[in-house]
């Protein structure tokens, strides 16, 4: 059965049956021609949308329905996290492939509502098309924050520290290793060897598929007042040190030794003769934080960590000099290098 | 020159130029993670999304890009009118195949930031993703209304009159012409065979293509609270007049000889030899406002009309038995007939 022997309003049925219970503050619901909610008092109101497409952002060859619910609501988790915003409700759009399977579709919305239920974010509303091609979800999301505590990409001064939560690579080495055992991309040159390896490539594809936006620790940098500036590392590390800098007007020097590779990606990487370093701060998707702070704070930082127990690392420093530099200091002087652009063109 | 010689910062630095200032409660503009706002202090927010997609919604052979920008923020601004809700804000999701014209880009920009200047409507964010297939937007608005002017689809009673803006049939009409005029479509029967028949079909096709969302009618409506029910006609009037009916646990009679049927239309439809009644009721893309009043409140339904500019034309009659009638009274006893329905699969 796919979704075309539905009509529009079984499938809303059907997702209003995964969700939780309406809110207080959600006058009108799913059902009328927009949803009516109360704002809540004394908080800005932070707006963000993502869209996922089939064939852009992930393969329906290894990524299960329910990896595909998940995602298309973390990567926009993320983005409220690193505003320092407390998730609160969603508006979904799902354009679908009328030859979908319910089944799919119904794994789908309960992937997206199990994460949702963890995040307290309900959604509210939403919209459902047909696609003549590729299967497609955006989501809107709104947070809610104190004026003061609202995190952005443009407040890192020279000096600050620069720190990352979590680690770095593991997305990027998981999605390599779905599509090898699945068939869909470039085959392994040294497959799993051991059980070990086999569990540690599987931790790999789970960062990938079913990564874990990280909304406690964005709240808690936000209510410690902690961080000068933060954003997602949804493009990698490369990408966000740069558009930190660039927002910020400072420069960043990277330390290449302190970086928190992920272990299971280094072997993975490693095993394919790799850089593992360019891997990891080029490679996208495992939604991490990077952020900056004072060299004064370090003890509300020390609260921050602790509130929101995600490991966090430092990484680097901001200077005034405009660069991006990657040092690596091993083994005798250190050799600086710039790190990758991440401007490219659209495609 | 494509959207994929330009780089996504590129693309949205076009999109800001072609926007009006940020208005003061933008706190966090386009740039970041997400757009940060102060909500509107004593009101009630009111959420949509809808996604106008390639193929599904829209033609590129005959819907030129201003008309796919306009059409994509008119759905949107359809739904906050049929809730009685003054325009705030949007946030823009494009998925864009990269062979799209930069010059085509523009127009659509353009096309949407003209519609939402006139409704006083920023957009204070978005997202820019690569399309494999088709062009789609993903339109997110947030409006806003006191919340005892908050128009719903569930207020009808028994007795009270049905109503309808403006006229019917035309944009479906001018899909048909734009369709016939292009070789996308079957070939008319008798195309307009002077001046003014060719100046009538070219008014239907404007209002295919830039439909204009009865926003003051519903901001009008609501704050003189006359409606008891409204909804708009995005699939035709009689899907709403059975959405309506359904949420509010009401019958309907509609009137057929009052139907105000577009002239336009009327004369492409006859050209055609179809049944102008059944393609007018059933034809969508009209974005009208049928609403209903109840009998005693005739005074201020006059203001609102009145303060709106709009024609509304009373059609119909809500009953307490639940059917739903077409009754035609031209000649002879009045015939009735069921209202076709307007539940179909997903496809």
């Amino acid at each position: 059965m796919t979704v075309s022997d539905l009509t529009e309003r079984e499938l809303i049925k059907r997702i209003a049956e995964r969700l939780q219970p309406p809110p207080g503050w959600l006058t009108v619901g799913i059902g009328d021609d927009a949803a009516v909610v109360e704002p809540e008092r004394n908080r800005l109101e932070v707006l963000s949308v993502d869209a996922i497409v089939e064939g852009v952002h992930f393969d329906r060859r290894f990524t299960p329905p329910s990896a595909i619910g998940h995602r298309a609501l973390a990567v926009n988790l993320s983005d409220l996290a690193a505003m320092g915003a407390a998730p609160r409700l969603a508006l979904l759009s799902f354009v679908l492939p009328p030859a979908l399977l319910r089944d799919d579709f119904d794994a789908l919305v309960s992937g997206l509502a199990a994460l949702a239920l963890r995040h307290k974010l309900h959604v509210v509303g939403g919209n459902l098309t047909r696609s003549p091609g590729p299967l497609m979800i955006d989501v809107s999301v709104i947070g809610t924050a104190k004026r003061r505590q609202v995190l952005t990409r443009a407040g890192a001064r020279p000096g600050d520290a620069l720190y990352v939560t979590g680690s770095l690579g593991g997305a990027a080495a998981g999605l390599e290793i779905l599509r090898q055992t699945t068939g869909a991309g470039k085959e392994a040159k040294h497959p799993a060897g051991s059980e070990a390896g086999a569990q540690g490539f599987e931790r790999c594809a789970n960062r990938y598929l079913y990564p874990e936006p990280r909304v406690r620790m964005g709240l808690a940098l936000g209510r410690n007042r902690v961080a000068s500036a933060c954003m997602d590392l949804s493009d990698g590390l490369a990408d966000g040190v740069r558009q930190i800098a660039d927002a910020s007007g400072v420069g960043i020097i990277v330390d290449a030794n302190a970086l928190p590779v992920d272990g299971d990606a280094r072997a993975w990487f490693d095993a394919q003769g790799d850089d593992t370093l360019t891997k990891a701060i080029t490679g996208g998707d495992d939604y991490e934080l990077v952020f900056t702070s004072p060299p004064k704070g370090n003890g509300r930082l020390g609260a921050a960590i602790r509130g929101a127990g995600v490991p966090v690392t430092r990484i680097g420093i901001c200077t005034k000099a405009h660069d991006l530099i990657l040092r690596r200091s091993s083994e005798g002087p250190p050799k600086d290098e710039a790190i990758p652009s991440g401007y490219t063109h659209f495609r």
